[in-house]
């Protein structure tokens, strides 16, 4: 019950992560992406220039209090106004942060402040103190499939009908929340994903601090895989392909483990191939029943189950389970600025 | 410390008798007008339909718990978006008691939830549980000074160049919030004003079971005379004048005390005036030093102390400060509904 879960991600997919992490433990840190650009975030950007509130919110959610007053006030940050007029659509959450932000002029006193209403026990940080943008390099938009355009802003790359080829940030080495390095850095597990993969998943790793923290730390490190493609940004992905897109953007990240839902890779073949590309992350391959029955939606219960799996693999390595030692790079977050080639 | 206070107001008076007020007894209710139609609460109100929030939040902001986090939240909610586009001005405890309120369908449960983060002692509660308008007979406005004119609206009231002769309520007979009858017949002292007097002060008493309560409750009732008459609604008015108005538009409306600044009605000739226009309302003057000195505020350090005073009469009373004794109307809030006069 001590030990330090970090999940990294956004959306529903960080939110299915840290429901399942706070059946664990109550030492859960969400490290949320700020790139959203559409709905009330994209509003409140536009006009406060706020780090996008909305995934940071949805974090909360889910790690609130079980309390009636954490339940309670889970429901009310998630309500959205009504009406037809400025307000409508606005999450009541989403203004609260944007409010404390603005009051406070530090998006992760904001987010602790709020979190203390809602009794989480653990923390929820961005993972950069200032809100980003994604640009897409996206084929298949033109006449000439070759050709390559930069498409910009989550909301975009998302609903593409072109095929995403590679993403990046703006600006291109934005720096990461202190917080969230040291929570990486103190933490027994760190699970990246599910999540939308080029706009969610992939964009912590290309934070260099964060990236080179999640390289640094003696961590645990999972990567969940998503239960199905999603149109638009990944469609007809196959699982093997959201590894390699993964390492494209990452040449040095490594995990310990892969988790994937059984029913995705049901054949002997599939699970040999699968293990072989998982060799590109130096990581094994996790078989297990994560998902909801008939739902494309990964189960709490079920997936808390494989993440305390992969902890205690991490805990009291029994040589079963792990076919190739984790890497152990050497810390370069806290060295001097020159030496540090992620800056 | 138990005894329990009930203010009655609007706006800044409001929030003077309740920091007044909170250094007597932790046991405060106010019951605040609910006809605001102008600024974040006018916008409010036109989007969402909510009772308007900006008096309700200054009074809880008013009764914040002097705890750090009390301190902390009594600033958050006070904090007014900046900017330029569609939220720039509201506060942000408006916007959380116009999302609770939606969500809650309830404007007491949203002020009692938002009172609790705020770690608030007592209770803050609109004096209906519906936004009204406030509509007024105003003279002066056209060539020929006889000619009276109905001005509609909170704000074109308190503006306006005219002399006010009259306001109403619109609806006419609104219900009162059940918990504020409730409040006012277990109260131990009951203050009214100070506060804008034709659309703050006078609104209440025009409020047929408030009005019908303020009559029967046992408590203590006192009148708060403002410092000085206001630009618009009351410019130009003497001490006098705004106790004949409220007179006029409650005729069989009683009080205790009215406590007057002793610096307003310096000489013996004009104080004695003032006593003999006071048993208009079968009331003692009560005069005392509570102003800041070189300012038109009241100082709560010295309006407590008044209040204090007017409380020790309620309780102990000696004969050598009430003139006239207090009225004992019959109650009628819970009779039947056929009986009651003012429905």
């Amino acid at each position: 019950m001590n030990q330090r879960i970090v999940a990294l991600g956004g959306g529903h997919g960080l939110y299915a992560t840290l429901s399942a992490a706070r059946r664990i433990t109550p030492h859960v840190t969400a490290v949320v992406t700020v790139a959203d650009d559409g709905g009330s975030s994209g509003r409140l950007r536009s006009e406060l220039d706020v780090v996008p509130p909305g995934d940071l919110r949805m974090a909360l959610a889910a790690l609130a209090s079980d309390s009636p007053h954490g339940r309670l006030w889970a429901t009310i940050i998630q309500h959205r106004f009504g009406g037809s007029g400025a307000l409508a659509g606005h999450p009541i959450g989403n203004l609260m942060l944007a409010g404390l932000n603005e009051l406070l002029a530090d998006p992760v006193a904001a987010l602790d402040e709020l979190g203390r209403i809602l009794g989480v026990k653990g923390r929820v940080l961005p993972m950069c103190p200032m809100g980003l943008s994604i640009e897409a390099d996206v084929v298949g938009l033109d006449s000439d499939p070759r050709v390559s355009r930069a498409i910009r802003g989550q909301v975009a790359i998302a609903t593409t009908v072109g095929k995403v080829r590679r993403v990046r940030l703006l600006p291109g080495d934005p720096p990461a929340t202190h917080q969230a390095i040291d929570a990486i850095m103190n933490a027994d597990l760190v699970v990246l994903g599910p999540g939308s993969w080029f706009t969610s998943v992939i964009p912590h790793v290309l934070v260099p601090q964060l990236g080179a923290a999640l390289r640094a730390t003696t961590a645990r490190r999972a990567l969940v895989l998503n239960l199905v493609a999603e149109p638009g940004e990944t469609a007809g992905f196959s699982v093997e392909r959201h590894i390699h897109v993964l390492a494209q953007h990452a040449p040095d990240f490594t995990v310990h483990d892969i988790i994937v839902d059984s029913a995705r890779v049901p054949s002997d073949r599939e699970r040999e191939q699968l293990r072989r590309t998982a060799t590109i992350l130096d990581a094994a391959v996790q078989f297990a029943d994560v998902s909801r029955p008939g739902t494309p939606l990964h189960d709490p219960a079920r997936l808390a189950a494989a993440l305390e799996g992969v902890l205690r693999r991490g805990i009291a390595p029994t040589g079963t389970a792990q076919a190739i030692p984790p890497t152990v790079p050497t810390p370069t977050v806290n060295g001097p600025r020159g030496d540090d080639p992620w800056r």
